[in-house]
Parts: structure tokens; sequence; C-alpha cells
């Protein structure tokens, strides 16, 4: 199938056809959405040579660069890619001026592969990608799984139950849980561990102490400080990142209650600050640096002419255990003794 | 001066000095040094038509990615780049194949200018980079200063200068102050603004309360639990970094002591977590983004054709008030009031 043939097939000219492949943005609206659809329909492939052409760079593109998060993944990233020789090229969409400007730009520069960090990715992005047969990868997936597409991502539902086990196995019946926006997939498999492990112990699901909220620090900061004004506070906290558990530590200290003394907390990522928060965090280690590292392997393991089969990879979550969480105070509540789940 | 002539004056072939421009490895040391010697000497420029045909990319190059200061300047390189239509292309010497990889791998792909934050510069390497006409600039540079390289950097020795009056004028004699590296020109900068606050008010320097470290939160922990060990320990701490400061903090809490009932701490850099240590953290703000697009708007702001005239830029920092200050509660020592500097 040459570029030719597609010109014939989408009634333009092969100029136009090749304007597409490079994403001029010379071409409108209706022409380019025919000539990609066409291009994945009859599988086009780009010669090997102009692949040989493409420079030394993989595309790490973010929603938006923030946080010590972001960081993690970067160096992961940079890490694996100079090990083959590429450089890490970084966008943020927060600074593009808009719309779809970033595909384009790397489109016309030319890339390995990209790396997506993104909130969502829409069907026409995915099928620009593939129309240009570049390679991606999206970490950390935060919509819907599509069967489409490659994924990294870590156990978050294995790291939740995981941190409550622990909380439930000091003693600890009142457990908070914050999370992120619940149309995050991590935010909700985060909430769902904690869940089944509430339930596997018999513990009741009680409301508020199940807070949506965001990932950063202010958000942890509110939930913690509405949970702590409940007739009936919370003697644990899970918080769904180390941020949020960070806001935790500075709402238990505003109210004078002590960590871990009166309320154990534990978080999630496992951030480099983590063993310097006042006092040392418990958390659960999610492998950021290793999951952008899988997702460079993969960008380079597959045959670039071939759209690659898709897959799913979950790296493990572990509990890592410092110095935020201790033995529940309280005398336990009449009745039998919890069911730890196994 | 053409490559040709540059390659008589070798005694080398044409294909050679293409080889040096381009950064292959393929040359003998003796041979590149002596092409590299001539391509300065006789200012050799590459035609324009080569220089356009660079990628539309600026390259940052870090000694070593880490901490949430190094994510600061990330994301103030990656905004501005944008705003040109430009991505930012991430190395880290720390993941590099050792040596002077990087260089050659950045000239074989091509720049349009390069971003670097190394502790040094070797001469090589700046006539490696003079050499190829390559654009570059160091950001917060380390080492001596040197006059013919452009540098963006922070007015470290004002910011020492007002954390430390910021104490004084709280009533604090006792001030410690811990900094980094003494080879680093940062740190000296930041350790002789305190000298200068302290002896314009009349207060001794206690060689005990002034600790070079390094900028991380073990250097900023250990500096601190040896002061508090003294047996005039200090009342307030300015710290030459906020992880640094974050150490110090931690190091209050092992011993028992209040921040800020008992001990004043200011930190440096407002790293974006700041807000939110246990307490907010008073620090001096350095514009670490604002440094970023700084850089990248010297490097485009220059003909690529002509070496730029050198610069030193200094962007301001500024003292941000939060709650890890407070008035010394010790009685004043006998003697003349200290005479603030203005």
């Amino acid at each position: 199938m040459t570029i030719a043939q597609i010109a014939t097939a989408a009634g333009v000219s092969a100029a136009t056809v090749s304007k597409v492949l490079n994403g001029s943005a010379e071409v409108s609206e209706a022409t380019r959405e025919r000539v990609q659809a066409l291009l994945v329909e009859r599988r086009y492939q780009r010669r090997a040579s102009s692949r040989e052409a493409t420079p030394p760079v993989i595309d790490l593109v973010f929603a938006e660069l923030d946080s010590a998060w972001a960081m993690e993944i970067v160096k992961g990233a940079v890490s694996a890619a100079a090990a083959a020789g590429l450089t890490i090229a970084l966008s943020s969409l927060a600074d593009g001026s808009g719309g779809r400007s970033w595909l384009d730009q790397i489109c016309s520069r030319g890339t390995r592969g990209v790396i997506l960090l993104l909130s969502r990715l829409s069907d026409q992005e995915k099928s620009e990608l593939w129309s240009r047969r570049l390679p991606f990868v999206v970490v950390d997936p935060r919509g819907e799984q599509d069967p489409s597409v490659t994924t990294v991502g870590a156990t978050n539902w294995a790291g939740g139950l995981a941190a409550t086990r622990h909380l439930i196995e000091l003693g600890h019946r009142r457990i908070g849980v914050i999370s992120g926006r619940p149309d995050l997939l991590c935010s909700r498999a985060r909430m769902d561990g904690y869940r089944s492990a509430m339930e596997a112990a018999g513990l009741p699901l009680v409301p508020e102490l199940m807070q949506w909220s965001n990932f950063r620090v202010d958000g942890g900061f509110r939930a913690t400080m509405e949970m702590l004004s409940l007739p009936l506070p919370p003697t644990a906290i899970f918080a769904g990142s180390d941020l949020q558990a960070m806001g935790a530590l500075e709402a238990a200290r505003v109210r004078g209650v002590r960590v871990p003394d009166d309320l154990s907390l534990v978080g999630f990522d496992d951030l480099p600050l983590d063993e310097w928060t006042s006092p040392p965090l418990t958390t659960v280690r999610q492998p950021l640096a290793e999951m952008a590292s899988t997702a460079v392997r993969l960008l380079l393991d597959g045959d670039p002419g071939e759209r690659p089969e898709a897959r799913s990879i979950e790296l493990a979550t572990t509990l890592v255990l410092r110095q935020t969480t201790a033995p529940c105070r309280e005398a336990p509540p009449p009745g039998p003794a919890p069911r730890l789940p196994r």
C-alpha cells in the first residue's frame, strides 16, 4: 500500500497524504480524518528508510508536570532511554498551544515512540498515533481500560488492600480512607482494596470515613480535617497518595492530634521525601521509575512497522513500614474479633 | 572558512572534519583536539541550511536528576520551550555511558542549544560546544565564575543576608547556619550572606554554629543534630536548602525541640512542598522556573552562527514568611542592642 494508492482512495493528492502523515496543519479536519481512517484500514506502513531516519528520541507526554511523582517517572524514563542510546523529549499538555498540537509537533519531528501520562486519550488521538505507525504506551492509565492500548501500571487494588490490612492488624477498627477523583481508575482501585480488606475483616463501611478528593496535599488536608471533626473520628487513615498523606499530617498537627499515637497513617507512592516527613511516612511503594523503564522497553521491543499487540502490565506495589502507624490504643469494641483476610 | 580549508590546515580529510563536527566516535583524540582548535581559531560557521535542519529541540543536561529542585527547573524549561514551539530533550550524566558521550550524542542528533546544570564544565567540553557553534547557557553555576560562559543564577548572597536579618530582627542572637559543599559557588554565597548579616549586627561568628554539609535532607539532619547537642544550642537556624530544612525539622522532632517555639528555621529554594511541611516552612524563594525560562530565551535570542557575548544574570530571591520562625523567647544578653544592617 503506497501513499499514491491511499491518495487515490481518499480522492486527494499524494502531497495531502504526506501532510497528514507529517502532522502538517494545512489539511482540513474532514480530509485529515478521511485519510487517517484509510491509513489505518489499509494498514499503510512507512518504508524502513524513513523509520531509520527518525531522531533517536522517545517522547514522554504529561498532562501536567507536577509534583515529585512526575519526577520519579521522568528519572526512570531518562535512565532506560540512555541505556538504549536515546534521549527523552519531554512535553506537558498544560504548556501546549492547546488542542492536538503536541501530536502534530511530535509527528513533524519524528520519534521512536511515545509514552503518555494523560488523564485520557481520545479516540482521535489513538487513531492519529496508529495511522502514523507511532508506537505508544500509556503509563498509569487513568480512564477505562482500553483493550487496544498497551498500558503499564501498578497493582493499585492490592496496594490498597495491603495498607488497610496493616491497619486492621494493628487493632484499628475506625479506619478512614482518602482517594483521588472517582473517575480515575487508580483512585477506584485503591478505594476498592480498602473496601475488600474492611469487608473481609467483618468491619463496617462507614460513608463519612470514605472520602473522594484530589491526590494533592490540599485534598488530603481537607479530607482529614473533616474526618477529625466527626463525633467519632478515625484512629487510622489510609491516604491514596503520599501528597495527601502530607496534608493529613499537617491537618493532624493543626488539630493537635499526634501521629502515630492518636492517629495512624499510611500513604501511597513512596516518593523520595517520605523518609523525611515528620515522622517518616509508612506507605505503599509504587515502582514509578520501573514503570517508566518498562514502558521504554515495550516501545523499543516491538517491530516499528507493526502495530504491537496490546498488553496490560501491572508492577507490584509493596508496603514500606516506617513510623506513622502504631497499635490502636482504644479498647476493642465488644463482639467477635475481626477476621483478617488471608 | 570551509570544511576543506580546515581539513587542509589540520592535515586531515574533509570527511574527518565532518566527523568531528557531527560527534562521531571514529576520530582519534589527538585529531579531534587539533580539528576543534582550528574550528574555534578560524571561526568556522556552519551554513545556514544545516542550522535550519536542526531538530526543534533544546537540550537540558543535568549532572543528576534528583529532588523536587530539578523538577522546578524542568517545568520552567518545558514551558518556555513550548511557547517557542520547541521540545525539551532531557539527559542526566548519571545515566550516561560515561565520559563525554552526552555531547557526542547531542551533536550527532543536532539541537538548537544546550542548557547545562552541571557540577563543572571542563575546558574541553566548552571548546567542543564552541567548535560546533552550539549555543549553551549554564544555569545555577556551581564552580568558579567563567567570564566566557553565559550563566543564569539567583541572588544567593542577598538571600542568605535576608534570611539571617529576618532571624536577627526576631531577637535571635545564637543563629546557626547550614550550607552546602564549600566548593559550590551558591553554598559560599549563602554562607557569606549569613556572615555579613551577623557582622553588620555586631553578632559574633561562632564556628560551631556554621556548618558546611550537603544540600540534601540527610545533610540538614546531621548538622542540626550536632548543633542541638552543643552546650549552648542555637535558637534559630538558616538552612541553605529546603531539603536541609526538612532534615532540620526532623532533627528537632527527634530531639523534642519545638519549631518555631524553641527553634526558628528558614530554608532556601521555596520548593512546592514547603507550604506543607509541618509547620509550613519560612524560606528564601529562588525563582527556579524563571531561571530555566530565562536560559531558554537567552539561547533563542542569539544569532545561532555567532558565539554570543557571555552574560551573567542573577534573578532576585525573596523571603517568604510562613510558620517556622517566631520571636526569640530568651532574655536578650547584656550589652548594646545589635545594629541591624540596612
